[in-house]
């Protein structure tokens, strides 16, 4: 544990369930019926509770893609080959990729993180991917990039990855972490056929085997089966949560970063929004784990953020609610709901 | 049947399965796993297919919230006084209302029609609620509304309504159209309770027997169980479909208008998109008979278009990916996914 780990661990609070009252009521006295709305009040509540305010405003919104390949991927647990990884870097660069017209699309800012593309971790399958100092190194990366973008006034974090593999590397995490069966937690990623996810469970069960974790110690399970742009997603929540901001959730692989945040500091799941469920089963188990209930179900299965950009409009339409609607009484209308 | 009324029936032509397909190739050559976008991906799709063309680049969206009251409100049917249509006419010119907000914020013209406030049906539980004529009259209104919005470039028409009493009507219209049981099609509306509730399931049964109408006469079954502004919807959808717009429908009012539309040119149904689905249980029964599948599920029931202008941003983004982004190609990416 690092000063900066600590010194963010200790800011983390819960939601303000004071304010979420407080901001139910004030959607209860807009010209709907109570509760009519349904979801999208109870992510303006959320919303407000993570600020601490009744009165959110509107939010900027940045999404952060953190890329990192992976020395798993040298045993065939991918559709794709690990080169991918970089050109998919220069395509964030160049504005072509799916986060980047969905962030975009969504006002956000795109930021994108090289936290080990072309320098892999060591191969899970054999023994830890990466040392325990490596890892917290990736986890302050993560706090000090939330702390910047919480200091350039950015209100919501939308938490993207990109890394040929990484799906292994999240299933190891989340089997070791929750203690749950390999295959339940093993999907194909971005194409596996049958064959190809037979043989991901496997290298998962023997990265299980190779790396003897204490789940008790999240740090070194997140050092032994790794991913270095998982490591900088969990510091991110927490840096996140630590300066009350919203943190939303993609994939499977953001799930498993915040499910190691969540196991450092209980309260930072209090600041995640789940923007969808996919159709990685993995997803599924990470989010229950986290209390977390996703907004959308749109079959994605992409990651890279596309689901936290895509989800963006929601949130922003639950705050304008908030903010922009008639009163009962503003405007005139009989209030026969009460 | 109306001269303007056969022939945007005429014009009423399936979606372009050859677009479609084309449409999907397109999204097949980006910097993506095949069909990892998923339903956004079909969106897409079915977009293109509506608009006939596989470049259907981006399109400006209205709604449009048709209002009318309903003599069946009489029969305390609604947990609220039937002035209120009147006062949430006046709340959406005064941009206060949800769908206001809402459509704001996805940047969509709103355009509320006055179908008949203040000037309700005649209650559906002793007879019909109005006439042939006046039927064909409003489903005139909202086909020339609908070749207005051509006209002016507007690609995209969300349906929305405001009715108290409403559900009352559009579940007898549900009922009647699809021969199912009175209590599978009717809900809480904007909040009965189980009296109430049971209250409705009287009325809509005493508006059946009251209105032996043939269901396969469509404008008989709207004339005889109502709703003007389920007639000038039903007209709106016929009208946007014939012009190659997309139809966004809302909940439960809206999906029956959609309903009645289908009924009189079933490839009507083939331009609309369901934004949602709502806790109205005979939203689900309209849909199913649609053959259309929501995007969201957001446990909203508040009608007024708010759930259409909710998912104005997901057709964005599905559009902004068919235009946008980059091919394996352009982007020197590696496609190992075919």
């Amino acid at each position: 544990m690092t000063d900066l780990l600590a010194a963010t661990l200790a800011r983390i609070e819960a939601a303000d369930t004071g304010v979420r009252g407080k901001t139910q009521r004030a959607l209860d006295s807009k010209t709907k019926p109570r509760g009519s709305l349904g979801r999208l009040e109870e992510l303006a509540c959320t919303i407000a509770a993570i600020r601490g305010t009744v009165e959110p405003g509107r939010l900027q919104a940045a999404v952060v893609v953190a890329a990192a390949d992976h020395g798993v991927a040298c045993e065939g647990v991918s559709a794709y080959p690990q080169e991918v990884t970089r050109q998919m870097l220069d395509n964030f660069a160049a504005g072509g990729s799916a986060v980047c017209v969905l962030a975009r699309e969504a006002g956000a800012e795109l930021r994108v993180v090289d936290a080990g593309v072309g320098a892999p971790t060591a191969n899970i399958a054999e023994g830890p991917a990466m040392s325990r100092d490596d890892a917290l190194l990736r986890v302050e990366q993560g706090i000090l990039l939330a702390n910047e973008l919480a200091e350039s006034g950015v209100g919501v974090v939308g938490l993207g990855e990109m890394g040929i593999a990484n799906t292994t590397s999240a299933s190891a995490l989340v089997a070791s972490l929750l203690q749950v069966e390999v295959a339940s937690v093993c999907g194909r990623g971005t194409g596996l056929d049958d064959h190809g996810l037979a043989r991901k469970v496997d290298v998962v069960g023997r990265a299980l085997r190779a790396n003897r974790v204490d789940a008790a110690d999240p740090v070194s399970v997140l050092a032994a089966l790794g991913g270095f742009e998982i490591a900088v997603l969990c510091g991110l929540a927490l840096g996140a949560a630590a300066n009350r901001m919203v943190v939303v959730l993609d994939g499977f692989i953001t799930a498993t970063a915040a499910l190691v945040a969540a196991r450092l500091a209980p309260a930072a799941a209090d600041a995640m929004i789940a923007a969808h469920l996919s159709t990685e089963p993995g997803h599924r188990v990470a989010l229950e784990a986290l209390g977390l209930r996703p907004l959308l179900a749109l079959e994605l299965r992409l990651g890279e953020g596309s689901g936290a950009a895509l989800v963006l409009p929601l949130l922003d339409a639950s705050l304008a609610i908030l903010a922009d609607m008639a009163t009962f009484a503003s405007a005139g209308v009989t209030d026969a709901g009460r």
